[in-house]
């Protein structure tokens, strides 16, 4: 619950690896041509080849930079919103500010929020809650990189996910033109073992465990995840929106997660939502975890479908399993 | 900056992995009895056997929750604050939940802070910001196993570093008698390479880099780090201290990182502390990244020597390279 705390999207910025994957993704891996965007409904995605992390996150970052009248010595903490990582230490934070042109000359704290898909969605409410006189300025960025964690055999995973990074600055609105009406997050334990990188971690440490795909291979139960999405999105929803003055069916533009096709049609559907109000990019991107949001979120804003003052929900679910959402007036 | 900010620790709790270690440890790889002490300052220290980040984290969260008046259902927020995971997928903070007793019956969020060392701090300021009416109760957890990513072959971290998990309850304190007096975190980058766990994250993927401890282990360079802190840090505090009505002179205790015995040395040179003021626990416990500065607290807590009303200062560093101090009264 965070009613109207002033914070404005002041620029953005995203980089996308070169290597584009349509059908060549399908035939690389013996999946009938079309499967992909028939049952994914991605028709395209990117993949890093040896792009990092850090790179991309860099990239994103000086991205929003340019399109910003901000110095990077104005910003006064960074912000990584994701899943990937490029090193167990040290933090992701710290590594995508190492690479942001002279941001080493700069000392201000680099932090790691992750909550998988809906960390950008945490580290805005953050922002929004620490903003204050002396904070002013916060550059968040989701990096993330997926295609490392596929396992070829799994198809519904193989064809559905994509590697992006997205970047906002977000500033202290002292106009109270654009502000946080609202954020929520609630996490429904018994849906934690339903989107799973098993290993890699210290239940099964690499040092005794091997590489073996099935272990170190990203794992979902989609029938499951969406079973569960079904009963709690509408309970969340409605809840959410109470004492804010808004309905689902009235707010200008809403942003969801790029979970997967079936996620995106159930949604709409729900609440009889237009294609001209739920903003897509899954079919170009695939579903590129915490970034997928706030990529949706820029394309929108960079063929402004999104305008200043528009009521925006972003909303999504991610492993663990979670539900979040943010109002914002842009 | 967050001057004053009403928070109070209402509750403690730890783990420790049954398994303790010392003289045993040298004997294992070979080491001249004696040198963990001399060279780490470490006589004993915790690994987990199968303890799991998750298993140990709702343990110290139960025992926390146990000596509280607090019932699960009254946690609005649990913040895992720490570095090291169970899985890539979900975030740490969905598991640790899912194994404490009856959290599956309620649905505050869950979510990860990571900022390597530093994470408790980070966590603490974060709960301070984000408390309000609705947000009362926050369960902040940090539970670490870095003996899974040692090199028997690199004796400086091998004797270095333990195992184990502390949990705190902070509340909004409605009586406004303990409170965040001030919190920073500055992250250097000149520093990012000195303290590392190269692989296991998408700069060298499982997939294509077979384990090898060289890659996949811990690694710092010491002196360079203590050169960096000591060039860094005084600077860091003397900022830090200005405008807040205390000195590090005066302040009741100081909790610091347990980084290493002669970052403990250095710093406690550098400003003539006692052993009574600075509290220490790195001989029995080991470097346990960021359990460490909880661990080293509620210790401190659980005899007597910090009570309530004391002004206390937890101040560390971060691989990253961050410096990060919290200023609160108990």
């Amino acid at each position: 619950m965070n009613l109207n705390k002033p914070i404005r999207i002041t620029a953005v910025g995203k980089f996308l690896p070169k290597k584009v994957l349509s059908n060549d993704l399908e035939k690389k891996f013996n999946i009938p041509i079309g499967w992909s965007h028939k049952n994914s409904g991605v028709k395209q995605r990117h993949w890093t080849n040896n792009e990092t992390v850090g790179f991309m996150g860099a990239k994103a970052a000086q991205s929003a930079l340019d399109n910003s009248n901000s110095h990077i010595k104005e910003i006064d903490l960074l912000i990584s919103a994701g899943a990937s990582f490029d090193h167990i230490i040290p933090n992701q934070a710290s590594v995508i500010k190492s690479q942001i042109k002279n941001a080493e000359q700069y000392n201000f704290p680099a932090i790691d929020l992750n909550t998988t898909c809906l960390s950008f969605l945490t580290a805005f409410q953050y922002a929004a809650n620490v903003m204050n006189e002396h904070t002013k300025k916060v550059l968040i960025v989701s990096s993330e990189v997926s295609s490392k964690h596929l396992n070829e055999d799994n198809w519904e995973t193989i064809t559905l996910f994509g590697d992006a990074a997205a970047a906002v600055i977000v500033e202290y609105d002292n106009n109270n033109e654009s502000y946080l009406i609202k954020s929520e997050h609630r996490t429904y334990t018994n849906g934690v073992d339903l989107t799973k990188i098993e290993g890699g971690g210290i239940k099964k440490p690499f040092k005794f465990h091997p590489y073996d795909k099935n272990i170190h291979s990203f794992q979902m139960k989609g029938k499951n995840l969406l079973k569960l999405a079904n009963i709690e999105l509408p309970i969340f929803l409605d809840e959410f929106f109470k004492n804010t003055g808004y309905k689902i069916k009235n707010v200008d533009k809403i942003i969801p997660h790029q979970a997967s096709k079936l996620g995106l049609l159930l949604f709409k559907k729900m609440y009889s939502l237009s294609n001209e109000v739920v903003i897509e990019t899954l079919y170009k991107y695939g579903n590129c975890i915490a970034a997928s949001i706030p990529l949706t979120f820029i394309d929108a804003i960079e063929d402004q479908r999104i305008k200043r003052g528009d009521i925006c929900l972003l909303s999504g679910t991610s492993a663990g399993f979670s539900i979040g959402s943010l109002l914002i007036k842009y």
